[in-house]
């Protein structure tokens, strides 16, 4: 059986190290690599990447999707470009039109239903059609605020209420990421730009409450509630990309709720910041089930967003060329696991 | 659509369990038990739990399965006679002869080619010509110190080293459990019975350390390494059905290791005992992950193993019902959730 052959479209962090990721693993090729950064267009993968090429074909970056999508019989692309489904729609919709499947790092595709139902429905549509399958997933949402909870549920009779918490330290991020949090700025600035919509925060939480609410067959009242407010520092924290003066914002606590039979049973709780450790916090994921029987569940320190996303989404592409066609979220498919052995053992002729 | 039907086989702790489960479910129905206790056959299930009747139909408890699977068309037989693939095989070929989905209890089916590869084979070959599922599933094997797991190393680039450990209590589990676990024996009796073989402990490290090596793609060097030592009580304990003296064994502490490429990566840690906390003992399912990243999950107390067991047998037969033809385990399903909307809406026509 031929390796299976992967396109990665979107070289920033995300795009770059699944590149990484999947140079290690046996029985899987990257055949193309698509990004509209000029600095990067024309130069080898390998280059890019500072990685040896040892064995493994050459690979030019190009920003023509087209003409790798025509050149290389690819299995799978890796859209790792947009964080919301309206971006990633057109991008999907070529690829999928053209036979490939796609692994979709969107916040939004994780459950796409949640933010564009409309969208959602044309993308199965096209899926089914072309005889693919797309997917969204990523650490969060994707995993640690939503499936892991949902998995955890299995071993309960019944579930009262559900608190997912994810107390994360934003310092490994870029200087797009510590813009979209807030990091660095004025508690006015903040609040300012909260106010006009313009700090981005956390996106994932509508697409979350909805997975887990229709995972376990919860019908939600209405719209869930979301609100983000400053984690002000009291000392001077540094990180990388991001300085912080005492009385500054290190980052934004983030709060979303669904209502479920009149009550708040679907709690979310994200504090992001750089640095927490300065203050005392310490970072982890925690699941809080209340049912028969309770859960609690910690991880600590935290699952690191960076990486765990690049593992999801490598990790569930034999799931995704084994699927029936037609959209799919992390409910539909086997669970997502790390792939130690040669990739082609999994999948299906 | 009709009710989910639903057969349970064994009406034990974990066969009313599930009954007195599912009677709080929607769109389920229960329509025939079979168990061999003269103290149960002919009466009323709702006698025999205890429980209001309602509206749910009358089920008089019978030792004859086979007229209960004439009598009733049901969808999916939940089957908890046994630990042993061996002893369950009989009752699975002929659920599966007449049709029935199954889903089993016995911890050997949690994955079946472990321990027994012929009959898994068969199993699998009798499923498949009769149109039918087959799942083994529970608590342990099947979540805490496997599947769960696997899960975790979705968000993993590389495994190194899993190290899975259930620290629980026995004190709710009753006189046949206490019997297994030598709780309340002597030092001397207990290592009597380990060398005669007749000490039962638990039943699972084979599956679980299987389960994983399959899952993530790691080859096992040869068969798993297992032991097993008395957890000696310093204190007088008293449980509903045992009873401790100091010095005597209050429950049994087993290992278990699998290895790869030559070294111990897959590490089980499972000591059972009743009244732990009178020795300070925390109860809880750990599993730490040496890889890329590292995860160090800890769920306190532990999920408990009666209720986990019947929840997830009881939770699986959607996606039992569901799946295609064939001997399954929890690796080839959607995952586990509650239920806590109508089982017919989660059953796809």
């Amino acid at each position: 059986m031929d390796n299976v052959k992967v396109i990665i479209w979107g070289f920033g962090a995300m795009g770059s190290g699944m590149a990484n990721m999947l140079l290690k693993k046996k029985g899987v090729e990257i055949v193309g690599v698509c990004d509209i950064d000029p600095n990067k267009v024309g130069k080898s993968m390998f280059e890019v990447l500072n990685a040896e090429r040892n064995n493994h074909p050459e690979v030019i970056l190009t920003n023509e999707i087209e003409s790798i999508i025509q050149d290389t019989k690819a299995d799978v692309a890796l859209l790792c470009t947009d964080s919301f489904t309206k971006g990633a729609f057109p991008k999907i919709k070529l690829l999928v039109e053209h036979g490939l499947n796609v692994v979709s790092t969107a916040e939004e595709m994780s459950y796409p239903k949640a933010g564009s139902p409309e969208l959602a429905e044309e993308i199965n549509r096209l899926a089914k059609a072309n005889n693919v399958t797309v997917l969204g997933t990523g650490i969060n949402p994707g995993l640690m605020m939503d499936f892991l909870a949902i998995v955890l549920t299995g071993a309960c009779e019944e579930v009262e209420e559900i608190e997912c918490e994810r107390v994360n330290n934003l310092s490994p991020f870029g200087p797009v990421v510590m813009e979209e949090q807030g990091v660095g700025i004025t508690v006015e600035e903040f609040d300012r730009k909260t106010e006009e919509g313009t700090l981005a925060g956390h996106v994932g939480f509508a697409e979350s409450i909805e997975m887990i609410a229709d995972g376990i067959g919860w019908k939600l009242d209405g719209p869930i509630t979301q609100s983000q407010e400053a984690i002000v520092s009291s000392v001077y924290r540094k990180a990388p990309f991001a300085e912080v003066e005492a009385g500054n914002v290190a980052g934004v606590r983030m709060l979303g709720q669904g209502m479920v039979d009149g009550q708040r049973k679907l709690n979310m709780i994200h504090p992001q910041q750089v640095e927490p450790q300065l203050e005392g916090v310490h970072t982890g994921d925690y699941i809080r089930i209340k049912g028969i029987p309770n859960i609690d569940m910690s991880i600590t320190p935290e699952v690191p967003g960076g990486i765990g996303t690049i593992a999801m989404c490598v990790n569930m592409i034999p799931h995704v060329i084994n699927a029936r066609s037609g959209l799919k979220t992390m409910l539909d498919l086997p669970v997502p696991r790390a792939i130690m052995g040669d990739m082609r053992d999994l999948i299906e002729e």
